[in-house]
This record gives C-alpha cells, sequence and structure tokens, in this order.
C-alpha cells in the first residue's frame, strides 16, 4: 500500500491529551474506530502516536472533504466522540488540512506502518 | 497564547521512525531546532509526540506558505535535515497542509502544551 497519494488529498490532525480513566475500553474502542475508519469511502490512511504521557496525534487521510466529514458524522463514530468528551480526553484539537506537497524518505517501512488493520494481509 | 489561529493556515506534519542511533545527540539538536524555528518569522506553534517504539509526529504551523518552506530552507536545519537522512530517521514522510478548520476541546491545557519553550516565562 503506497502513502504517496495524490494530491491534493486531506488530512484530520487529532492532537489529545488522555485523561487517566477506561484505559482498556479505550484501547479496544480506538482499534474499533480505526477499522470502522478504514471501511469508510475516501479512506487512505491513518497515523497514530501516543507517549507515556498520554498525549497523542492522529493523522487521517481522505481522498475527499466530502469524505472527511462523513466519517465525523459516521453514527457509531459520533457516539464515540461523545464519549471522548466525556471521558477520555482533558483537551483535544482537530484541525482540517488540505495537503498539497508530501515529501519521503524510506518509504517502504512507512508503508508497513500505515497500513489499515483489516488490508494488512493484502 | 491561543492555539485559535486565523484560518487558513499551513501545518507541516512530519511522521518519522527514530533509529536506535544517538539518543541524547537527537534530544538536544530537537530541542535546538524546535527554539530555532519558533524564531523564526510566521511560526505559530508546535506539537510533537513520540512513542517508547520510537515512531514519533511533529506538527509545526505556520502563517504562510512561505513562511514553511523559509524555515525548510533555513541553514541550520538544512544541515539537521542531512543528519536525519544520515543516522536519526529509518524513514518519514513530510506533508505540507493548508489548515482550513479547526475544533477544540478544553483548549487551556493545550495552549500550555505548544507554548514554545522561549515563550513560556511569557
Amino acid at each position: 500500500m503506497s502513502t504517496d497519494w495524490t494530491t491534493p488529498y486531506y488530512a484530520c490532525i487529532f492532537t489529545n491529551q488522555r485523561t487517566d480513566s477506561g484505559a482498556d475500553i479505550y484501547e479496544m474502542m480506538a482499534a474499533e474506530m480505526v477499522a470502522l475508519a478504514a471501511s469508510q469511502p475516501g479512506f487512505l490512511g491513518v497515523e497514530s502516536v501516543r507517549d507515556a504521557g498520554g498525549l497523542g496525534t492522529t493523522v487521517s487521510y481522505w481522498s475527499s472533504l466530502e469524505a472527511l466529514h462523513g466519517w465525523g458524522q459516521q453514527a457509531a463514530h459520533k457516539k464515540v466522540q461523545e464519549m471522548g468528551r466525556a471521558e477520555f480526553y482533558s483537551w483535544f484539537q482537530l484541525r482540517i488540512a488540505e495537503v498539497s506537497e508530501t515529501r519521503q524518505f524510506g518509504l517502504a517501512a512507512l508503508a508497513d506502518q500505515i497500513t489499515p488493520p483489516d488490508a494488512a494481509a493484502d
């Protein structure tokens, strides 16, 4: 799976701080949301990092702004967003951006990294 | 320091995998680069996360595409980029994007988070 998608494409940059609450449930829900996102029309890929202090950045990539907004409105995702505000995040910042330019180094390893879980056998 | 900058502004999304090489030197250089970036014209802020496996995402924000590209060409930064390819990263993916839309939750804590080091006393 290439990560060198044709520009323009769209990024949802979600930077967030986890609370100490519900680690097991959160991990399960986060994995479910990645799998669900990967099944949505226009999904390209996702990169997600969290440090030991609970600071995280998840960037998902979409082929169109419509696809990105569609994911934001997806019913199961909306429920999880409510739980995020109520319990899992002490703060978050979400930004929507149009990617116009890319550069890469050592790409083969990255392609493995961001292959969505249910496409890993492709 | 607000993080709710007037759109449009510009993001450099730098996702990377650290090698096992030179942790002390890398940490020192990374801190220097953040301070140097923060002193450049058009710099808005930076968010940086790295997990225990060495996967990292650093997103820097700029008021214009010119300012973002100017940082990419800054002389000391160019030297560090060469060291990054030669030694510190096994791969990276860099994307330049125009931020058109933002949303936030619990913003006060985030403002502390992304205040650049040399402005922390403000």
